[in-house]
Parts: structure tokens; sequence; C-alpha cells
């Protein structure tokens, strides 16, 4: 579980961005206006459906921020399965400043929680094969880390984090630069000696142009089971085989059982269903 | 459809935050490898499903930042109903800065347009009715002035953008508070004469408690068509009676019906699936 | 007294913009020189005129940022009326550290102060009435939401916090729109369900063409006296009245007697005279 | 004139904070609600009191920024005395951005405007002498670097820009350092050869034990003008003279005639009344 | 040379802080008060020495912040060498602005030219052998990307950009983890697919325990040609070979005919003296 | 000593922002992979060469600011003379976070102690005379505030911290003025009480040329020693002499001889080498 960490350095301009852009130039005139400022409050921040939690520390961050008296306890670590009714975390302190900073924390923690349980309804889909899960660079503006992150916590591998990150010559590339010798020969010649070399092929006979190049890894785009297990077999452990394309719950077992090391879904990250995590009083 | 608008300047800093995290500190390697600089190319933005386009803006400021060499010509306007393989705007230029701002362009382009497209169903399940549907702060951190952008282009309706933007009294004011009339009647004093005030209310018994403080808006939660009729029989156009709580494209059209004048739903953008749009050479 | 507060979060910000703003790129070379690092200092923020605080928080934070070892400790609160030798807070620690953020400290307290002895000048002499006076967005670039707080520590009204507040119908749109029917006609259909429609006038000619339209509130712009009583007559309830242009403490109460809701000036918050504070040793 | 330019790097942030500030989450609702958005107009700013204008290039980045198809073209340059009715600057373009950006471009230039003739005030008054009109560190938090622009433009001279930029030695030094002899041998050990040192003195005792040790310039605070005079001429030209304390229109000449250098005011920045300049169609 | 494109996007933000950095609160007040506004110059970026160019995009980004009117003209491209007297660039346009953007246009330009330089000349002296030249994460703080850029301006290549970039197991990691097999099992456990793996060496033996777990790439530190030819053998291709350790022009030869793939230095971007470029008018 | 202190919060943004540029958007793999979260250590910065030591307090924050938890303990302060060995400090906490923060505290004190390093040495070399050694603006871009204060960590002075803090009237302005005279003129004409002027000149002519002005300070560019000796005699006291040009350990006495007030050297900031500092476990 050691992938998981973010030092809080990494998280709080996030945070704390969210929470300026919430309270506005006037604040939270709500509670200030309905809430006296002595009254103290206890709560708990609580699942109300199975999941994966993720983003504890983005919350506990949110609480902190709009008032250091709040005391924020988890009850459970990042990339926990959740059940209805689970106690995530408990928050006891000054009422104005827990209602103030409810709705931050909840976006964040459901947001990814969501991509969490969304990751790992997919890594436990496929989990008697050698197959992992893993997200791409369709993220939410902004959010990359954390959204990569909620993706560890899932049981997911991360892909690129940007594109200056590892060569990755997609479609259009190969499209442009006049096919898929050509582009892996530029690649090799450009590339650092830290940096992997991957390639989307659509076809085998892309696929058989692309491995005398050597590639670190191979995109499979699109592919039927079949036509995966046959790639498979060609590249022969040569290169990483990553099979793209079509990746839920009900596809994700025939796709990984091609013998692929790797399926990787862009809507982790960008259409994951928030998980419904609810503040109880 | 003037409420549609935002400066540019509002945009600009969210595209150019969203490009850096994607540049990195490298910047795009696999094209910089790949592609000629010299390279020229003419692509488009196609729609891969229906829906309803949104965010145009961003992705122009996303090839305007990456290369100001980059023509970007919309086809359409923010709003327009999308079927498969339309065009959605034409881009034409240096190969390399289309390749390096595709991703962020289509991420910011698909978000929107999702949210959008989600909108716009409900709306359009509700349109023999009074009724609108409204957004709420269930919003992705850091992208709330542009999620509710997309809200408006997809036929909804805002609701507060923030802490600061009008009082809404939720159960858990209610409860810290002591009841809906000390709350009520707490809110009325501290309110400005701009700012309306909204109360929550989860029973018809809580809706003739506060109808006498004389609020704006009702917010009228998880009740069944026919206890949100009588509520809207008693509210008696007196205030606005919004209903939450379980809406989506099923449910909508006999919530509406109740009379109420606005439906909300948090999922329009914290949980709406991103719509598929392609970048063709 | 519950709309006072402003959550740390908002006015670090500016205190530190402030702060580095003063030590450019050397610091404190005076206090340095000067100023053995050891030497510990007790002194008083004290008024030396009449008038009412406000921008505690600010002078607090602005004190902890450059030293945590200073501690400060406030006699009274934002909105307390002052008389001159009045001890405002005690301060305590690192001399060199106190007078590093002493100007800073005072430039927050003084102007906030100002404003809110200003406000509160105009609050006191309208007392007898039902008028309320507010502020505009005539504010200083960069310090509104702290110039509206001082307002409400001066007991005064907050008015819009910008273009997207609320909607406001002036002279100039009625100009270029063709008319207040048609002005108040396309706001009606543009406003969400939160957002108030707020309309000048400048005779009793345009109150008569608004009115129909509904508007939540009436900006009568420098009304006499006597034609202010005939339009509060006219609006007979229906909407906020408010009268704005030459509001001062000998015309407010004039003003206010006409029976409008509020009385609006811009000078409060652009051109208050800064309230004297000092620094005693 | 020559030290009247700020680049418009320098300039840029300052104003798109302010629209940004300004513009909120939803931009400008009324004018997107109101005017369409092909509507062109032509507006002037014009001035409606006496005074000096300052803050142009404020003014015209407000616009730009906004709307770059708006054009602004000065009548004035910065500096430039004011008559009523007298036009500043005209503008042309869209409608909806100039309505947009005006507050924010009137806020700036009414500001600094204000400055300026504050300080032409007092620059004419004392016309006659050898003495100058000087600002101090008592400046509005965030636009130290524009209000002593404005300053400048008034006619008057700048004194420092922060705690880094020259040593001044205040009361308050003195009474820690342990008297004004320690403190002056303090700076003088500690100062660069581009660093000047000014230290304030209250009596003419004390402005004896200062000349031994050679200051570039002695503040003489709240002295009348004979005791001025008499500190004057025990000065004899080895350091510069500046009078500061209770310096307005009507104390000035009396205190200029006294053969000081330089009157320093701190209301110049913190108190100065806006100058009233409209927008006019 | 296709790695060698930074978008304007990355630099900008860089030269516009190191602009605000030298204007200060006040701007140049030396070509303020000397220079007339009108006056036009033209010079001419001139090398007095020989190395290599990198950062003329800098250059240009600073005079075109500073004023759009003046005009860069490159006559190199970065990575050319450079002769006594030759001229890299020409600049033409208002005499202040180039003044003003003086300074920091040569900050960079011969910041990065003297990292391109040393790199060139440990590229040129092991140009007969297989091995490149390499940077390290010892960069100046906030520079790293462009510093990075200039080593490959210079012919080398790049090392990790940041912590997150690869894993690089260090003497340090070795000794807390308890050994070079346990941590390369932890690392292997973690990387994902698109993640290399390094591991330092300082010894035969703890490189005989590295590498039957496969690393990508071992960092052979302080180690003697002869050991290093002998660590080769070992390799045998399984993995990158790099030395570190006493790189400068003298030593590389003997090194880099050890057989291994890659010298890495850290004084290239932290010690390399600045490249010396004058502009002459 | 007093000149040394720089608060806080003028450092802490440097260091924060060299994190976030270290850590990127993944944080600490390496760390995260191979070292598990509860292990604690012990460790030193170690000095490996002889030096001066500056920038603790950047070391300080980075440790502070990825993991509050590390102690860290300053065994010396800035301006220290070192020996290798020498202990500099002790840091003791969780490991994880100590070898995160390790490079980036590092950058900081190796870089600054350099500067100091570099700086002391010919402050030694000088120290039987009455001139000082100072630095220029040629400093690292964003760095020159730390950079200014590492020179007087060395013993050093310290000169212009940027365009807006003196007049220096360089050869390129006296060119475009069109001479000596008429550029002092107008400084003289424009400088503000507290501003001094500083001229550049390369000859004695010019020298003669410029005296006559009342110069604060000169600068002799280029002479040899006997010229300098000459020009300090025409001189005689009436300014500030400071020599510049091929200033190093050698030549620096023979220089400072002359008699001159000052040395002045860019290689000081640009080009020192980074002294060779440790993290020992």
């Amino acid at each position: 579980m050691s992938l998981l960490s973010l030092p809080d350095i990494m998280i709080e301009p996030a945070v704390r961005a969210a929470l300026l852009e919430d309270l506005g130039r006037a604040g939270d005139i709500t509670s200030d206006a309905v809430i006296p400022p002595e009254t103290q409050a206890r709560v708990a921040l609580v699942a109300r459906e199975r999941g994966v939690v993720a983003g504890l520390d983005f919350a506990r961050i949110a609480f902190a921020l709009v008032d250091p008296a709040i005391r924020f306890t988890p009850r459970l670590d990042d990339g926990a399965r959740l059940q209805p009714s689970d106690i995530i975390a408990e928050i006891e302190g000054p009422a104005r400043g827990i209602l103030t900073a409810e709705r931050v924390a909840l976006n964040f923690l459901g947001h990814l929680s969501g991509i969490a349980s969304a990751t790992r309804g997919i890594a436990d889909a496929i989990a008697q094969t050698r197959a992992k899960i893993s997200c791409t660079r369709k993220t939410t503006p902004g959010l990359r880390f954390a959204e990569k992150y909620a993706v560890r916590a899932g049981g997911g591998a991360n892909h690129r984090f940007g594109l200056d990150d590892a060569i990755l010559i997609k479609d259009n590339h190969i499209a442009i630069a006049g096919g898929v010798g050509v582009a892996m020969a530029r690649a090799r010649a450009a590339a650092g000696h830290l940096v992997k070399i991957e390639i989307e092929v659509d076809t085998l006979e892309q696929l058989d142009e692309a491995l005398p190049h050597g590639p670190d890894a191979i995109l499979l785009d699109n592919m039927p089971p079949d036509t995966l297990r046959e790639a498979v077999r060609r590249i022969d452990g040569r290169a990483i085989a990553e099979a793209s394309g079509r990746i839920n719950a009900e596809t994700a077992p025939a796709i990984a059982e091609s013998g692929v090391d790797l399926l990787s879904a862009g809507w982790l990250t960008h259409s994951a269903r928030v998980l419904d995590i609810g503040l109880d009083f």
C-alpha cells in the first residue's frame, strides 16, 4: 500500500482553492446567520453505499483550513472497502466551521472515492488474471494528481501523468509521421534512458511492424479478445501488452484472460459516478 | 441564449493550468520526437454520440495558448444539439501544437458537453411542465464556474455559486439551530436586501412552520410526487418550490408535474458521463 | 453580530501579499540594523480618535505571519465603538517582528476602521428610520471582500459583491437596451431563481414603467426627498426602495425619512478617511 | 515627466485580479441578460470635477482584458489637469464588454486620480518654495506601486517603497534601541553603499544628537514652522530636511516656507477622496 | 534536434516572474530618468567567448513582455556553437524597453548557455564512445525545466525531472531499507508499467546483488575506469550502465571508454559558469 | 550580523515552489516504494569541503513543509565558516519525509553556501583594505533575494536589488542619452530624496565629467589598479568609489589597495560553484 501517500504540501493548494471558490467574497452567510459561533458539533462521515474510500487527507485538510479547532479522526485508511453505514471519519468541533467545510470535503471525498470504487470494481473482476487496470490522461483538468492517486487507492495502476512522462505514439502521431516504423525510429532516437516508449496499434499488421523497434509497451486498441490473444502471443513477453477500448466490469474478464498485462480505461477518471458519502450529525 | 457567455479572462486561467499540468517539466516529448516542427495538419472535432456541446471557448483557448498559429473555427455554438459525426469545429495549423493541446481541449470539451447533455436530457423530459432543471454546489473542485456554465448550455438553471450567494438553510442547519422557526428568523434578520433565503424541508409539517417566515424558496427534499403536489398547494405561489432527490430522466416528468418550479440534481455536475468527442485527421 | 465573521483562510492571502509588498527583496532593513534580535516589546494598538474598529483579524494575522512568537490579544471586537485612547489590542513578543508587521497591520486596521466608522456615522443618523445604509461596488481593487466586511462592522448592509451577484440594470443598460421595459423583460427571462433583479430609475415615469415587471428592488437615483416619498408611495411595498446620490450624515436623515428601505453610498468604501490608530510602546 | 511610466507588465496583474474579483463565478449577468452580444457602443470617460488624471493605463488594460475588440483612445496623459466635462478617453466597441469593464476601470481611475489631485493641490500650494510634497508607506494594501505612481503623476515625490528601500529610524526604533545615537550608529554600520539613512526626530535636542552621525535625511515630526526653521538652520544643508504631521493645503505653505526640502503626508494615499469620473454614452 | 522545443506557455511564467523581481515597485527608474520615451535603438546579443547558445526563447519573451514593440530576430538556434563576436540575435525598438529587459534576458541566456556549453564540452570529449552525458536533479530551485532543456541544447541527455519521474534507489534508500535486494524487490512490486527502475551501487558486490532483480538502469557511483569496465561486463547489456562521480572534461573520456552508456554530472546544472554574452549598441 | 535575517514569510514561497517542482504529480515514488512509512531516521547535514554556510532557514523550511514531524536542529548559524566534516545541522524524524526533502534542502543550501563561500574568499583577501566586496543584479532568475542574502552571509555588501532600487547609469544609458553630463543632469532632476545615483565610467575623462554633478557613487569599470588609484584621488571622498571587472581572489587585493570603497563582481551570484554539503545517515 506504500504508493498511496501524497504529502500534504501537494494536497493543500487544491483544497485551499476549492474552499475559496466556495466561500466567494462573503463567506458562509447561512452558517453565520443561523449558527451561533460557540456551538459545538460532533459528526461523522458515513458511507451510504458500497465502495472504496479515497481522499481522506483532502477532507481532513478542508476542515483544518476552515478552522484548526476542528478535530478530524479517520476511522479507515484510503483504499478500504466500504459498506453502507460504515463510519469513515469522526469530526468534532465548532459547528460553523464544520458546516462551512462540509461541501468541499465531500466534493473531494465523493469524487475520489467514486474513482477508487470504479477502479476496484474492475480490479476485482480481473483478479484471477495477470492483468492490472490502469487509468489514462483523460482526467478532470487540475485534478490529475488526485485522480491518479484515487486509481491507486482502488487497486489500479497509473499510466502517464503527463505529456512529458513517457513517449506514447498514438494513431494520430503515426498518421502524421507516416507510419509505425518511422515513428518508432524517431522515438527511439530521441528517448532518454529513463523514458519508456509505448505505441498504439490497431491491427496485428501494425503490431508486427512495431515489434522489431523494441517498444517497452504496446497499446492494443479496440481489439476483440481473440485478436488480443494472438497479439500477446506475437509480443511474447518482449513488451508490456496493454488493451484499451470498451473496458467495463462485464467485458474486463474476457479481455484480461487474453493474457495482456494491462487494461486501461479513461472513464475511471472522467466518468466515474461520485460515491455517496454523507455527513451525519 | 444570452446567459451563456463567459469572458475569456475567466476561462484562460483554468485552461492554462490544465496545459501546464499536462506539459509537466519536459513538454510533449512524443510529438517533439515524432512530428517534424514544420508539419501542418487539418483536423476536426467530431461528435461520436448524441448530446449537447459546451466548452468550445475552452477548446479554442487551449489550442491558442499552445500555439497562436493554430486556427480554430467553430462550426456550432455552445448549447447546440449534436448527432454522431457532427463536426463541432475545424482546426488547422502546426501539427505538433495541435497534438500537444488535443487532450486538454478534449478533457474540457468532453466534460462540459457531458454536463450539458445530461442537463438537456432532463430539460427535454420536463419541457411540457413549468419546471426547470437546476444544478447544485456538488461540483468538481476548481471547475464550478465552468460546470455551472455547462448546465446553462444544456438548458438548465443555476443554483447557488457558493456559500456566499444566497442563504440556504439545510437539514443540518435546522438541527443545530434548533428548528425551522428559529433558523428562519435568524436568517431573515441577517440577510441583505439582494440575498434570497431558501430553506430545506423534509415534511409538510416543516413546510408549514417555514412558510410564515416568508422564505424566497423552499427546497422540498425527497418527497414523492403526491406530497410535492400538496406542498405546492400549500406554498401557493408565495415562494419558489424546488424538488430534490432521485431526479433522473425517468422520474423527472412525474416530479415536475407536481407543479414545482425547479428540480435540482447534484449528479448533473459531479457524475455526468463525459460526452464522446474525437479529434479526427 | 453573526454576519461579521470572515474565516482566516479568506483573510490570509491579502495580508500575506501586503507583507511581501512591504518586505520587498531585502526585508525590514531598519529593524534588522537597529533592534537586536532578542529584544522583546509590549505594545498596544490605541485609538487616536472616535470611531468604530474593524479589521482586528487582519492585524492579528499580520503579526502572526511575521513571527508566530508574537502574542496578539484583542481587547475589543470588530464593530465596537472607540473613544480616543481606547486600547484595541495588546501585542507582546519579539520587538523586531512587531515593528516589521506594524505598518501592514495598521494599514488594514486604519482603512477598514475608517470604512466602519463612516458607515456607523450614517447608520446612527438614520437610526430612527426604517432605512439601512449600504455600500456599492465602488471599492478598492482587490479589497472588496474586506471593505464589504467593514461596512457590516459599521452597522451597514452590503449591496452586490460583484457583477455576478444579482441583476442591477443601470442607466447605461437601459439606454443601450432601449428602455426600462425591454431591459426588465430580458432580465426577468434570464434570471435564476436565487437571483434578485434591481433596476435604477431617475424619474417617476421610469418607476411606473418598471413596477409592472416586478423588480425585487428599485434604485431611486438622485431624487430629492419629496420625490422619494412619492416613489415609495407608488412602490407600496412591492419592491425594496433604495435611494442613492449625495448621501452623507447631513442629508441622510431627510432621505431616510422618505420611507425608503435603503440608502447606498459609494464613498463609504472608496473615500472614507482612514481612522487614526497608533501603536504605542 | 519621465518618471511616470509603468510598464504594462506591472499593471496587468492588479487589473486582472480586480476584474476576476468583480466577475465572480458567473460573470456580468446583467449585461449578458440585457444587452445583445452584437450591440456596439461609443462612450467617453469624462471628468465631473476639477483635478488631475492618473491611471489611464489601468483603465485601458481593463477594457482590453475584457474584450480585445474594444478600442481605447486616450485624449490626455496622466498628470494632466482636468476641468469638469473634460474628455479623458474615448472608448468604442462591443457594448457588453464596455459595461463589464466599466466599474473596474473607474475604480482604478477614480482612486488614482484622487491621489494625484490631492498631491497636486499641495504641490501647487508650495510651488513658490523649494519644498516638494511626498507620500509615505501608509498605502492601500496591494496597491502601493500604483498609489506611488499616482503621487508622481500629481507632481509629488515618492518616499520609501517598502521596508527594504532605505533605513528610516522612527520613534519606536529609537525608543527600543535606547536613543538616537545608538540607533544611528547601528544603522551606519549596517547600511549598504546605495542605502540612504533617515531618522525621525521630535525635538531639536534629538536633531543635535543625530546630526553628527551624518544621516542622509531627517524627518522632523510635528514641529511648528518656527521650530522647523531653526531645525533647517542647524541642518545647514548636511541632510535632506523633511517635515511631517498635519500637512494640508492650508498648512503646507507656512511649513514649506520654513526651508525644508520635503513635506510628507500619509493621507495622500490612504485618505484622498476619489475623483469623480464618469462613463458617458 | 526535435527534443529541444519548449512551448512559450512553459517559459513565460519564469520570465514574467524574473521581470517583476527586477522591476520591483517603481520600475526601471534609471531608464525612465535618462532615456526619452521616443528614443529607438538597434542592438545585438553578441557572444564574448566560445560556447553553445541556449535560451533564445527566454530572451525573446523577456523583451516582448516589457514592450511588444521590440522586434527580436534570432540569428542562430539554440544548440548552435558560438565563437567570440558571433551575433546571436538582433533587437530593435524603443530604447527604454530594451534597456529595461536587458538584464533579465541576459541572466537567462547566460545561465542556460553556460549549462549548454559545459554539457557540450563533455559531449565532445566522449564523442568517440557510445556514452552520453546526462544531468541530475541537482538544479537551481525553480528552474529545473529550463536547465534540463539547456542540457539537451548542449547535446546532453536528461535524467529524472523529479521525484515522481522514475524510481532511483540511492545509497540512503538502500541503507534504510536494509539492503539492495529488499529495496529492489519493493520497487519492482510498486512500479507502474511505464516507470523505470534504477539503483545506485558502490561496489561490484552490490551490482551482483542488484542484477537478478532486473533493474532498467544501474548507477555506478564513484568507480574507477577499471571497475566500471568490469561492471559493464557483468551487466552485459541487461541494463543501462550509468557512471557518476568526478566527471569533467579531463576524466570523462577514460570513464566513457569503460563502455558505460551514460555519464551523469550534477555540476552541469548547479555549478556551470555563466557564458559571457553582451548586449552591444 | 543583524542584516542577515530574512523572515520565514519571504523564504517559504521559494521552498514550497521547489518542493512542488520536485514532487511533480506523483510524489516521491522511490521513498514510497522502498521505505516503510513508520521508519524513523537520524541524519546530519555535513560539510564536505571548506567554506561558509548560508541557507539554513531554507533547509529547515524544506523539511518542515514535507513533514512537520521532522525535527531540524541547526548546529551553526548562517555565515559560519566550515571545515570538512563539520556538522551543520541534525535532522530526526520520519525517514520518508527526510529523503523526500533532502534534494531540495541541499539544492538551496549548496547554492547559497557556494555564494557565501565565494564572497568570503574575496572578503578575506581584501580584509586589510577599506574595501568591501559586493554583488550585482546578475543573479539567478527568481532567487535574487536569496542570493543577495547569501552574499551578506559571506561578509559581502549588496548592490541594487532591482531596477527600482537606485539609479545606476551604465555605458549603454550614457551612449543613448548622449553623454555623461546629460545623463547625470536628467538623473539628478528625476531622483527622489532617498534614491542614490551611481554612474559607470570607463575613463578618467568621463570621471571628470561626472563628478561636478555630484553622484553618490561612481562605478569604475575595468580600470587597472593605477588608474583606479588616480580615480580615487580625483573623487577625493565626494562619492563612493566602486571598482568592477575581473575581480577574483588573486586580483582583488591589488584592486582594493587602490583605495576604492567597493569591489563588485557578478560571478559571486551567477557562477559560484555549489558548496559540497551532504546528508549523512
